[in-house]
This record gives C-alpha cells, sequence and structure tokens, in this order.
C-alpha cells in the first residue's frame, strides 16, 4: 500500500492509500478515517460506498461525518467507485456508465469482467487489506449514497454475515427497471435479467429474508426521485414481507452532499447502536 | 442578482448568486446561507473570507458550518476570493496572485485598480447587497482562513464599527514580509511600502487601538507556517500592546478545510457570543 495523503481531522488520522488491487487488477485508492480512540482500541468499520462520478473522495470533503466517528469512535473507510486506469471501449465516454460507475457487482460481460468485480473488492479483498494493516476489529457495517445505497443495501442484505447494520441515503432501490440501472447491468452482467435480481434491493427483499437494520432517508426534491431512484418499489415489497425497516422523506432536500451533511449524524449514530457494545 | 443554484441544508437554504459589481465592473458569485430562523427573526450575519485558489464555493462545501448556524441562527455568506472574467496580464498564471488571490485589497495600480477592488466589495457593496435583499439584521462578524484569514482581520480591525468579532484559521499575519503577500502588495499596491502597512495585521496592531475580539487558530503541522503565515509576529505585536486575543496552536493539524472542519465549531460559538443578544 502507498501512502497518497494523511490528514488530522477531529483528533483522528485521514489517510488515502493506492494499492494493487487483485479483483480489480488495477491500482485502487481508498480512505480510511480513523478515530483517536483506535490507539488504544481497535474501532468497528463503517463501509461508506459513493455514487455515480464520485470518488474516494467526494465523502471526506463533503459529508461533515468525522465529528461523529471522532466522538462515537468509529472507523471509516471508502472505496472508489468503479476500477481506474484502463481503457475499455466507451469506459470514459458516460457519466453513468464504466469509470465512475462501477454499481458495486462483480460484472460477467468481457470486457468488464477482466476488471469491474466491485461486489468482491468491497466485500472482500478491501476489508481483508483494512483488517490486516489498520487497528480495527471485524464489525463492520455499510452505507452509502444513490448508487452506494444501492451497493450498501444489496451488498448488505447478501452478506448478513459480515455487516452489522445497513443504511442509504437516496437510494437507487429498483435498478433493473431504472434507466441508471438498466444501462448498467446489461453492458455489465449481459441479457439475462434473472442474474440482475440478485443486484436489486427490491428484487432481495421479496426474495430472501432480511435480518440486518435497515434506515433510508431520501429527499422528497430530489430531481432522480421518480425516474430513477423508485424507493415506492422498496417499501411496497418490505410491506408485502412484513420487513420493517426506518424510511423517511424529508421535505425540500435535494440529492446533494448537502442533504447527505445534514443527516450524516443521525446515520453514524444509527450504525453505532450496533456496531458498539454500549450504544 | 441571478440564483445560480439553491440547496436545503441542516433546514435552511443555501443559495448561491450572481450579481453585476460596480466595485470589480464585473460579475461576482457568492454563497449565502439562511437559518430556517431567518423566516421569523432577521439573522446577524457572518462574512467568511476564503484562501489562495478558492471561489465562494470551498467553505460551503467542505467545512461544516451549516450545523452551527443553523442551530444558532446565523446567516453565512461567502464572497469569492477575486473578480473573475477579466484577462489582465498572468491574471491567470499564477496560483497566489491574480484571480483566485484578491487578497482582499483595494488595488491602487494599473491594470489591478480597475476590477481588484476586493476590500470595497466585501466591507460595503455586498453588505448592502445582503442586507437590502435578505432577512438579516446588520450585525455582522468577519472570518477566514489563509488569505482569508488576513482579510478578515485587516478588514475588521480596520472596520470595528462594523463587525462585532474577527476569527481566523491559519492567516497570513504579516504579508508585508512574507512572500505572499509581497508579491501580490506590489503588483496591487505598488513600490510604495507605506501602504502596505494599512493591510498587514501585525503592523495594524502595532498602530492602532484594537477593540474587536479576536480568536485565531492554527495547525502546527501546517507546511505554510513559518515560510508564509507567521503567526509569531502578530502575538509579538499583540504582546507589545498588551492587546489580548486568543490564539490557539493545535499539534498535527495541517493547513487544509480538514483543519478548519476539525474547530468550525469553535468559531462559530465564538462568534455568536458577540452577534446574538442571549449568548
Amino acid at each position: 500500500m502507498k501512502l497518497l495523503s494523511q490528514n488530522r481531522v477531529f483528533d483522528g488520522q485521514l489517510m488515502r492509500y493506492q494499492h494493487e488491487s487483485t479483483s480489480t487488477k488495477t491500482p485502487m485508492n481508498f480512505s480510511i478515517y480513523l478515530p483517536k480512540s483506535s490507539e488504544s482500541k481497535p474501532s468497528p468499520v463503517l463501509y461508506w460506498l459513493s455514487g455515480l462520478t464520485c470518488t474516494d473522495e467526494n465523502f471526506v470533503q463533503k459529508a461533515g461525518a468525522f465529528k461523529y466517528a471522532s466522538e462515537l469512535g468509529i472507523a471509516l473507510v471508502c472505496p472508489d467507485t468503479s476500477p481506474r486506469g484502463t481503457d475499455l471501449v466507451q469506459e470514459h465516454e458516460h457519466w453513468d456508465f464504466g469509470s465512475g460507475a462501477g454499481f458495486y457487482v462483480d460484472a460477467t460481460q468481457e470486457p468488464w469482467s477482466q476488471h469491474y468485480q466491485m461486489k468482491t473488492y468491497v466485500t472482500d479483498e478491501l476489508v481483508n487489506l483494512v483488517e490486516a494493516n489498520f487497528a480495527v476489529s471485524q464489525q463492520k457495517s455499510i452505507f452509502g449514497h444513490s448508487m452506494g445505497g444501492h451497493g450498501a443495501l444489496v451488498l448488505g442484505i447478501q452478506n448478513p454475515e459480515s455487516y452489522q447494520s445497513i443504511s442509504a441515503f437516496s437510494p437507487i432501490c429498483h435498478p433493473i427497471v431504472s434507466p441508471w440501472g438498466q444501462k448498467a447491468f446489461s453492458h455489465y452482467l449481459g441479457g439475462d435479467a434473472e442474474t440482475w435480481a440478485n443486484y436489486d434491493t427490491t428484487e432481495l427483499i421479496l426474495s430472501k429474508t432480511v435480518s440486518l437494520p435497515i434506515l433510508i432517508d431520501q429527499g422528497e426534491q430530489d430531481e432522480f426521485l421518480e425516474g430513477q431512484l423508485m424507493p415506492e418499489k422498496l417499501i411496497q415489497a418490505a410491506e408485502q414481507k412484513k420487513l420493517s425497516l426506518t424510511y423517511r422523506l424529508h421535505p425540500g432536500y435535494d440529492h446533494s452532499y448537502f442533504f447527505i451533511a445534514s443527516f450524516i449524524e443521525d446515520h453514524i449514530r444509527f450504525h453505532a447502536r450496533y456496531l458498539l457494545d454500549n450504544q
């Protein structure tokens, strides 16, 4: 691992690293925040998955999360949203597909399957790397925004033994019927829509027993609410399966990091209840 | 005024505007945050001055200030750091001079004097514009970072009747002897170093009676501490004049917005003591 930068924030250390990923066969960047308390006691880890066009840096610069991670003694890990440094056909021509838009799936279709193994990277390789190299415990939770909210819900529901809790801001709730999801999945996963359902939160809720606590926040003025995010599909599925989850619709808020910053404290305290013994 | 964007943040409204400035004879952008409480009671205003290379947007995206402005009922106004849209000789070739580096002076030298009237813009034109168009009171304080910390200290000390309090992160404390200051002042103010002293906090403390409360935070690992910022000169001047101010040196912190975010709550609560009746 190569240290790219290091900053003190709220008494803890924010570090940005690059490493050679075996999953993506590319260099991958990630950011990790270690609260000061990790010097004396291993911290549980909260993984943040970012949205379309983001890197590992948007959240650390804009979300205002460190105050609460510091106070509660929780580490934050922020991976990038796709492999970088490759030059596949049309990889860099679309903001909602290819680089910056990995959708947290393991691609099965050429040429994407060579590198776009973001599910394995996030749930397996990065977790092992973090646990081997930093003062963290094996307690983990996962959250994210938009495409990353989709990623957090899907990866959390698929791996309930790995995570304690899931939360999402403005997630893509039903990607198999949303234009963003259809575009990405058709390239990464191919024409067999059966394989898509494993990466669709609404479908997963209908087909699996979901045991993890879930918090979802959504802005009512979000410009992508009806056309892309479709939380009503997820809510209907949860009601049908009598799944209890917390869904909050906030008047006036949009899809931006200003919305995330306004409610980030709630999300970190939500995860702290499941990550920490004494909450 | 043209509204460029609007976002709900912490229950209040963040708005970005462009207007034709009579001071700079250019379009100028600024951001303003109005807490929800301004709907029922005019808010006092805290002006933020940014550092080299910044626009009006860095602070609003990275500082994490809105939580406290919302809680305390204080409006935040963030001007740009220079005129934009002009193309003077070498204006855009240096990151520490010209565009993005107005140093909050009224330039006296051609061609800069045509547009670089940032002192008048910040202390006069923008204040009048804000007071005429938004639900704010005439109570004002001023703060900033680096070049903007210099600006806040200089403009606050020069105009004690206009502001209630001053604070700064990592300010350029003695620009007439720092390379950044010398480069900017020689172009904007010309060769007569007498005129420079009016824009140098250390010199102003030595020559004036400073009445406003001042808070300064500085990171000990700041890469510009010794070569550019020189807070020890300001501290010496304050001791010589028996001026009481709060100066805090924070081990491990650098010059970045991560440092600002870590202590922004302290700064807003500091100003609230002087801006609000009930604090």
